[in-house]
């Protein structure tokens, strides 16, 4: 069976770089990466021009924007207009980085305080739709990644996102979905794959302790060919986190470097080799 | 291979009842287990003579206490003083519960604000130590369990856990290992329960989206197979919580009481069949 | 999900009982099974009336016939000849016996003897086609189980029956994959399951060391899951052996008969439950 | 973890270079093994001389005897004569080959035609007690192997190995286990290598389709861990088979060559450097 030609990059908030976009692709560049998820937002400091010319410095593709400090911990913060004007930005901001897509799953911290899980999911899906409306405007797509109970109150197995994708009537939500999230959430996941595969957007590789393939205990292989079997053409990324580290510690010192990329380029040849 | 007789018990908070003991004492009856771990701290609420005789009317053990609510959020709340204040309280309300035992994993909640790693252990071994003359001279024992990255910032690891243990001189800390957190932070649970077996003073069965046994996709029956190989013979606690509810809320109607019934019927059925 | 009510019957053969249709029919009602698939053929002594009228009498499903005493050992006897007059009276017998399908898998012994692999796998080909014809003729479905290499000298794995199948132009083989004999052949019996899914006839039930659900350590639930997401609607057989006993003795005395019937029941049990 | 450096051979019979002493010694030098266990016997063409010489112009360690050839088809002459003397033979070749070793397990097939399994055993017994006094004064350790159900009729599971090792009593077996066998034969084999890991003497490397590592489905990191945790420090032969070559076939042209080449580099590679 032969692997479709995925484009695999890196979630850039797992090198702690977002601040200096040169070093960030420099070193995407270096772990033989053909792109990056970018994890900053409008306000973290590098415009859109400054990260694209470092992209494209190093032939880099840009393969989503996922804002890794979107969420608001103050329920005071969390109202409609502050998720709609801040995710408005950041659909704004994508399209002036020529980025084909968003990631939607941080508005998760934007109902975290309502009082139900149910007015909790409305919220959710009216959000969806507004910002579907103005991602399609800007011929933005959106996805929506299951996320452990721990990182987020709503929407944490495949199944909840394809609920979710079905109740938002103004975008088409492509799934995302994360072996380390996975291997919490659901009871199989290569049956979570395999249902949710004509829905799939993304794929994102961390093994059970969030460090590289074969540092936990999941199944690389059989998740592998469950894709290769739909024949998912889509994004994959990478998402190491040293597993001293976690939950979400970007490496601290030279040594952590070195493993750090010792880790994400044994993934990277495993995915790559296992063809 | 015949299986040690091992008390197997509840951790309460799962059911949301500490401030009732007799509605929970009544619960673990009806469930079929033989005790429980009482969750509940000396500021709970129901006093020591109401939970015993709860206990006692039941004819149910009481197997540990750890306190749920021992954590304090608040940076400025986590002094030294307070730490060891508050602990000191809890080995005094086990001994007058004639509790055995005091899990002291909460105190990592209390280091959560030193600025380094190594500020944080060292602190933590100091607590142990000081705790460690007092649960002596109370007659307790004290055991500190391995839980995941979410919920404790050190500690997370059998083999950190063991860390801990070889570096307090005035207790002789036991292990407590649990599937659930096992699942996200071990390469290998089986082999961490056999490697620290000689250490191990309790064993936590929740699946790996924290359902009962079945639910999720944790080899129970391995775990176990190593548990009899082993000989342990300590309490066993079923720690669970329907998925939907993750990370930590007990069932809110009738409908998710009877699953978690169910689930706790099974898990139990699950690991006194297999004997 | 909802499991399909696939009929659940027994390899007649496993129980040792092809001569005596009365006794094989009330154990297997006994076993709270829907029905079988008979080992025996026209010369194994009982006539069709007889096994039809014990089936009858138990309101026990005809499922299949798969002749265990089909293979013939001895060079000079394995003929083109003998192999197809054999079938051909094996589907006649079947027909007499209102059988749906006929299993032609013990034709790999009847092309043991050639030179070579390729010259093997024609002959079986031009085997299957003749067969075909005469199947098409009396209304008779074939198919092909996928065994280990131990018992057959060809088409061990469900590639490799889904390559005879193309080949085979006479009829339409439907192909029967078996949990024991995957767990030999298949580098993923789960993919296995799913990529032929389209062409799946049956599904046979035997855990790695050929006992009943959970005696070995086959993944009987991620199987169960794949066949559940495929639809799948066929009959399911189970086809257990004691591993004491292996690799193909029926029970020798009451301690058997009572463990196997144990085996049995409960792999009945966790299939139909798990739905 | 520090893995102990273990000598790593390849059962020499799935070269099929047995006849020829310096061909299979240059294959195993260029694979880069340390040595093998060698599959011929006294009848099979090569002296001991001719032998000693391939290995010792190579630097390849001699890491056992155990003759492929040994068993004997025919009832008519599996008489305990046969038995003993052929075994005997074999004992004295390896003497005089300076090998340390002489693996027993083929006395299995001159059981096989015993009437019952007890007499099966006790016969078993009785040879192993008698080789034992001969090898003792030869200087040489006897090792069994629990082989699965299809290669022998006797001793499959590492427990019956196990209890036939307390029986003998002039001979202190050494138990071999292999992960092929294991994957059919034991209901968990990391639990098996563990429990018997005091006895434990050898153990081999296939996958569970006798391809290499990673061709099936075995989890060798497991075994790999059980294996150091109990500080396992004997040899360990690969033993590999083509998939499609199975059950025994060594490698017919340029191409199986080259792919059993392929897997047994990449399976020492996996061994040697997960230390």
């Amino acid at each position: 069976m032969k692997h479709p030609n995925n484009p695999i990059g890196i979630c850039s908030w797992t090198l702690g770089l977002d601040h200096d976009p040169a070093a960030l692709a420099a070193e995407c560049a270096d772990l033989g990466l053909d792109g990056l998820q970018y994890s900053g937002d409008h306000r973290a400091g590098p415009t859109a021009a400054e990260i694209r010319r470092a992209l494209d410095d190093h032939g880099l593709k840009l393969l989503g924007l996922d804002p890794y400090y979107g969420a608001s911990a103050e329920p005071a913060q969390t109202s409609r207009e502050g998720a709609i004007d801040y995710y408005r930005r950041v659909i704004d901001f994508a399209a002036e980085l020529e980025c084909p897509r968003v990631a939607l799953q941080g508005l998760g911290s934007w109902v975290r305080h309502e009082t139900d899980a149910d007015t909790a999911r409305a919220r959710l899906v009216e959000y969806c739709n507004t910002l579907g409306t103005h991602a399609h405007d800007a011929g933005m797509d959106l996805v929506y990644e299951a996320i452990n109970r721990y990182e987020s109150p709503v929407v944490r197995t495949a199944a909840a996102a394809r609920r979710l994708r079905d109740d938002v009537t103004e975008a088409k939500l492509g799934l995302v979905l994360d072996s380390f999230h996975m291997n919490i959430e659901e009871t199989d996941p290569e049956d979570a794959l395999e249902t949710h595969g004509d829905a799939l957007a993304g794929y994102h590789i961390a093994d059970s302790n969030r460090g590289g393939i074969g540092v936990g205990h999941i199944d690389f292989g059989a998740q592998r060919r469950v894709l290769d079997r739909i024949g998912f053409a889509g994004p994959i990324m990478i998402e190491i986190v040293l597993p001293e580290n976690g939950p979400a510690t970007p490496p601290v010192d030279d040594d952590q470097w070195a493993a750090l990329r010792r880790q994400v380029r044994y993934s990277l040849d495993f995915w790559r080799m296992n063809g």
